[in-house]
Parts: structure tokens; C-alpha cells; sequence
């Protein structure tokens, strides 16, 4: 795809979104509580974070797309995921899928590796997270075990195997980095547009995700949805650096940034990797 | 209650806020942990989020007030909720209840259910719970189904329906929306202040939710604690809107703006709906 | 430990902290989530919320420090803390208590007491908290029991008590307020830096005792490290405090303050009380 043709079409979903206000139910991680509330809010989502075992399974047919997020993992959240997956399925609401932190304990492989079966659209993680889905459908050996929830490979790296993953799940696997990439298990896209500071606020990765299930509750295709997100979120990050240079004030910008980005603003920025 | 008298009560209230500061218990959602906790802290209250059902009855006794959301239900917030509320009765502590997501899943609807019969002192909701817990309660057959935590239905729709509940629960009910309204269950008052930016904003009606709870912690009849707050609050809104115009920078105002507003500004700006 | 010699190592510190990147994996209070994971990653350090049972003493070896919170107490974190703890002293892993809301319910008594049988490296509180964790110690028989998680003791008399403590746990205690205080059980230290808005903004004591668990993991000895921390942490406040006068625009620029702050900042700021 390129990248004209790509702005066209994540300045289209940007619309959709906005006129659409499509409901995403989120199983999220607690520290992402707030901003990814704030990041679809902005963008135009109507978020609902539901995250009991006993309801979650009755508010998902209601939504346009349920976004699981794995950091924070505790046991009910656990349960939660797995009725709500299941029921996402059941009623044909695609789901997207935030290993956060896969490969750091034995309690998130277990949750991650049974995730897995429930066939997310989207798996999206930093290039460690990547590895280590991978390495739990056992399609690598590679030792993957990142240090904490921080990435440890470098983006590059994980292209080949995010590729597998992508076939092996029949999903679209984004692993973001200084250069994002998002393959289908054949096509891969690589985005370089972003800032640095992204990662010095926290849950930026987890409202990412978030957005990733606004894009998709629109109605498009998982490939189509992750490019558009990622391409909508990279470039609020750029136009939030250029008003804030520290992660207090990035914050503020880049939530305003995702508020105020218009068509114009993809397609003379974007920029492939 | 004519403008003026409005104004002045409220200013008088802010006052007694900032030299009490009363604390208020919150068993609130985990999306408005943050915002909630600053919105209150900013106002002059001292919020306390005490949410185990080990501790939250023996801490109520010392509370001012108590603040219950339903957001983010889970199984031991509903036993707290229960438990909390029944030793608030015991100990004569008022209660405020923010029913978000009424009407959304059958957990909701019996927890909600539920704390009805424990006499909250303020309901406080979008027009769409408050119809729902209208439907709860019995007082309506009309369908009320939101669609997720948002609102679907005007505020004026609602008027009758919060007069019936306020009648039936001997309560207070206030529908926020573009035009706030408050009833005793005979009197109806409308404020037409605020900023359509404080939906786009997480958990901002959690936050006034928990201002009430302030509000009549500093020991003023509910129905004057609850005009009070959503005077204030609205109109803090109105003073963060001329300083930000996009949701990142318009939270910070807000907060800022909560912190700042004196009686002057509530007499110069307070509109009736 | 003079001034300058105070400064020197705070600064030498943070260099340390931005250059290790130090993983602190902290069972933290769920209002703090979002403001504590900012702290450290503005400072420099790489926090990682884990808190369920089922995995957090498999996690704590990998992590160079350990922070436990005991606001928003459940069950399930009481037990985490726990496990994680006993982990951590089994491996080797400095942690840090931050006694939110001791003496304030039976249940948080007893998770604290419990808690201290656990060495901590450093326990931080307000001077209410640090009096009622001396009272647990069984070391006074002083009534000390805070109206909710605010200080109602001067710093100043605590003093002695902390004094106390630090000897009996053979830890560093830190007691904060408008000078903070810390002492080994011998030497006392009084910090006059900081600003009145830092108990505006909720949760920022959460943070500060955060970034104790960040300089801890750099690897120097309890006392430099929270000196250190309590340093950087009350300068940076004033920092913050010189470009914004109302609590939503003041946590934004002290997040950014941290960020930014360096070693010049320190020395000809420190303020010794």
C-alpha cells in the first residue's frame, strides 16, 4: 500500500470514527484506566471499561469492538477476558488483543497462550511482547523474555516473526517502536512517524490498543483498522512534539492532538519507514 | 429558587468546602480513581477511596459523606457498596449515589437495585441511568436501554421521570446533560452552564458525583448541596472552556479552574436552563 | 550530612537513575496507578504495576526494587504484598512501605503490622501514618489515629517517633509534610524544599515513595537513596511550583519538572530545614 493511498484511507476511518462514535469495551490494565479513556474520548470513541466476569459477557454484544489488555493481570481479569472473549465470537464483535507484559511470568503466558485460541483480529505489542506471543503458539524458541513490560528487541528484529504470528492466529500483528510495522502474515507496512516522549507517558501503548478497537468498531477490515490507528496515533504523537517537549505537558498535547487531527494534517506527515 | 439566591447559596457552600474540608469516602469506579480524587482535592474536599469490604463500614463512621459509583462494577465492590451504605444509615452519614451504567447489564441493574433500598440521600446520573433506575424502581415501563455509559436520551425528556424517582426515593435527583437538572421531587431547577468539552473527558460526571458528596459533607441539606456542586462545577466549566478548547488542556483547566473559582464568578456567570 | 555534600549525591544519583533505567515493580494504590507510573517514567526509572498473588513473587526477582502501597487496600493485594515481600526478601530485593491510611481501619492496621515483619528497606509516610506505624510497632501508646489519609501531625513531632521506628526496624523512615524528615534512627535530616500544591494533586506522596524504590534500585544504600529521592522530588516541586499556581496545570509541569530537572537545579535550590 502506499503511502498516499494510506493517508486517504486512515483520514476516511478518522471520519467514521468521528461520526460514528463507535462503543469499544475494554478489559484494560489499571494504570491505563484513565488515558485510554481519554485517548478514544478524544478521538471520538465512546469507551466502556466493563471488566466483571459477570457482566462482561452480556455488554459485549453491544459493543462495536472489545479490546483485552493484559497488564495489571489479576485473576478476575483473567476470567473476565475468557468469558468475554468467548462471547465476542459468539456474537461476531472482533477483538483486539494487548499481551502486555507476555513472557514476564508464567500468569500472563498461561492468560496470553489461552487468549490466543479465542482468535483476536488484532494482536498489537512492543517488539518483546511480540516475541514472546510468539514464542507461547510455539513458533520461535528464541528465548523472548522481556525485562518487564519495557521492549528489549529492536523493532527490526521481530518483522520475521510478528509475520508467522500473524499467519499462525490468521490475524493483523502491529509491533510498535521507533518504527511500527504491521503485517497480515504476508504485506508489511512500517511507519516512522511518532516521538520518542510516547513512551516516557505511560499506557500510551494500552490507549493505542484502545484506538485499535475504535477503528475497527467503524466496520472496516482488521488490516485496514490497525494501519489507520497507528498512522492517526503516530501522528498526533508528532504534532503533540511540537508544542511539548517533556512528558507532562506531551500528555495534555497529545490528547489534544488526537482531538484536533484532520485528514490534512495524515497526509502531509505521514511518513513510511 | 430565583438566580441570585442560587448563586449566593452556592458561593456560601464553596466557602464552608474550603474551610471544612470534609472528608468523603468514595467507592467509586477505577476509570475515575484519578480525576475524581484531584476534582475533589482542587474543590477544598478531603476524598478518601476506601473500597474494601473489610474496611469501608468502619471507615464511613468517620466520613462526611459517602460516594457510590457503579462504573466498573465488580463482586467485591457491589459487597462493599452494600455493606458501606448500611453502616452509613447506622451512623447517620449521608450517601450519594452515581448509578453509572444502569440499565446496561442485569449486574448492574440488581446492584443498583440494590443500593435504592439503602436511601442514598442524591441519585445523580445522565438522563439515560436516570431512566433506567426510574425503570428499577418501578416507576416507568418505557424501555431504557443506553447503549453504553453514554447518554441517549435529552435531559428534558427525563424531568418528569426524575420527579417521579426523587417522589419515590425521597431523594434528590439530578440529570446532568447540556442542561442539568434537580428536583425534590416537586421543585424542578435547570442550569444551562458548562461545556459540551466535559463529556469528552473521563469520568468528569464521576467527579461531580463526588462534589456532592462534599457538598453535603459540610452538613447542608441535600438539595442545596446538590444545586451547589452543579453549580459550581458548571461553572468552572465555563471557566476552563475560555482557556482550552481542545479535552488534554481543557482538564487541566477545569481542575485549575475548580481550585480558582470564587463567589464572583458564580454570581457574574450562573444561567438558569 | 551538609548541604552541598546532600546535593552532590542527589545528583549523582538521578544521573545514575536516567542511566539504569532501574525496574521497580510496585503493589500500589489503584488512585496512584496513573500518577506513580509518570513519576518514574519522567525520572528516568521503568515501572511495572504487578500486583496480582498469582504472580508477583515470581516477577520481584527481576526487579531492582520493590514498592508496596497500602491505600485502596483489597484482599487480593493484601495477600500480594505478602508473597511479594517475602519473595523479596528471599532474593535479595529492597522494598519500600508507604503506610497510606494506617490507623485508619483495623484492616489496614493489620496489613501494615503484618507488613513490617517483612523488614522494609524504607518506610515513608505522613507524619499521621509514621505515628500510627510506631503505634503498630507497639513503640508509643500515643493515640494516633488520622481522620482519613491527611497528616493531622505537625512534622515536628514526629520526629522522635520516627526516630523510634527506624531504630526498632532497623529501616530508613521518612516522614513528609512542609519539611519532610528522615532518619536512620540516629542522624535526622529536614528537607524545606517543596511546594503547598503537591498535597493538591492526589497520590503524588504514592509517587514520591515510588521513586525511593527508583534510586534504591540504582543500587546505593537506603538513606542516600531516599535523601535522594525526597531531594529531587521537593525540587522539582518548586520548579513546578514557579510556573503554575493551581493543582491541574501544577502536576503537569512538576511531571515535566522531573523530567527535566538536573544536577545545577539541586545544588543551588536544596534547602535544609
Amino acid at each position: 500500500m502506499d503511502r498516499d493511498a494510506l493517508a486517504t484511507e486512515a483520514g476516511n476511518i478518522l471520519g467514521a470514527l468521528r461520526a460514528q462514535h463507535p462503543l469499544v469495551q475494554m478489559i484494560t490494565n489499571l494504570v491505563s484506566m484513565d488515558v485510554a479513556a481519554n485517548v478514544l474520548l478524544a478521538a471520538g470513541a465512546s469507551p466502556a471499561m466493563v471488566h466483571a466476569p459477570e457482566e462482561s459477557p452480556e455488554f459485549v454484544r453491544k459493543a462495536a469492538a472489545l479490546v483485552i489488555n493484559t497488564g495489571t493481570l489479576s485473576a478476575p481479569a483473567a476470567q473476565a477476558m475468557d468469558v468475554a472473549t468467548s462471547a465476542a465470537r459468539t456474537h461476531g464483535v472482533p477483538w483486539v488483543l494487548d499481551p502486555v507484559g507476555a513472557g514476564g511470568t508464567t500468569f500472563r503466558n498461561t492468560t496470553v497462550a489461552g487468549l490466543l485460541r479465542r482468535r483476536p483480529a488484532v494482536i498489537r505489542g512492543n517488539a518483546s511482547e511480540i516475541m514472546a506471543v510468539a514464542r507461547l503458539a510455539g513458533l520461535t524458541d528464541q528465548s523472548a523474555a522481556p525485562r518487564g513490560v519495557d521492549t528489549v528487541h529492536d523493532t527490526s528484529e521481530v518483522e520475521a516473526v510478528a509475520q508467522k504470528l500473524a499467519r499462525h492466529c490468521l490475524c493483523i500483528v502491529a509491533a510498535t517502536g521507533a518504527v511500527d510495522i504491521i503485517t497480515d502474515g504476508r504485506a508489511i507496512l512500517r511507519l516512522a512517524n511518532g516521538s520518542p516522549l510516547m513512551t516516557r507517558v505511560t499506557a500510551l501503548g494500552c490507549g493505542l490498543t484502545g484506538l485499535i478497537g475504535a477503528t475497527l468498531g467503524t466496520g472496516v477490515d482488521a488490516f485496514a483498522a490497525t494501519r489507520s490507528a497507528l498512522t492517526i496515533y503516530a501522528i498526533a504523537g508528532d504534532l503533540a512534539a511540537e508544542r511539548a517537549d517533556a512528558p507532562g505537558s506531551f500528555r495534555v498535547a497529545f490528547i489534544d492532538a488526537l482531538y484536533q487531527i484532520n485528514p490534512q494534517d495524515i497526509s502531509s506527515r505521514l511518513r513510511l519507514g
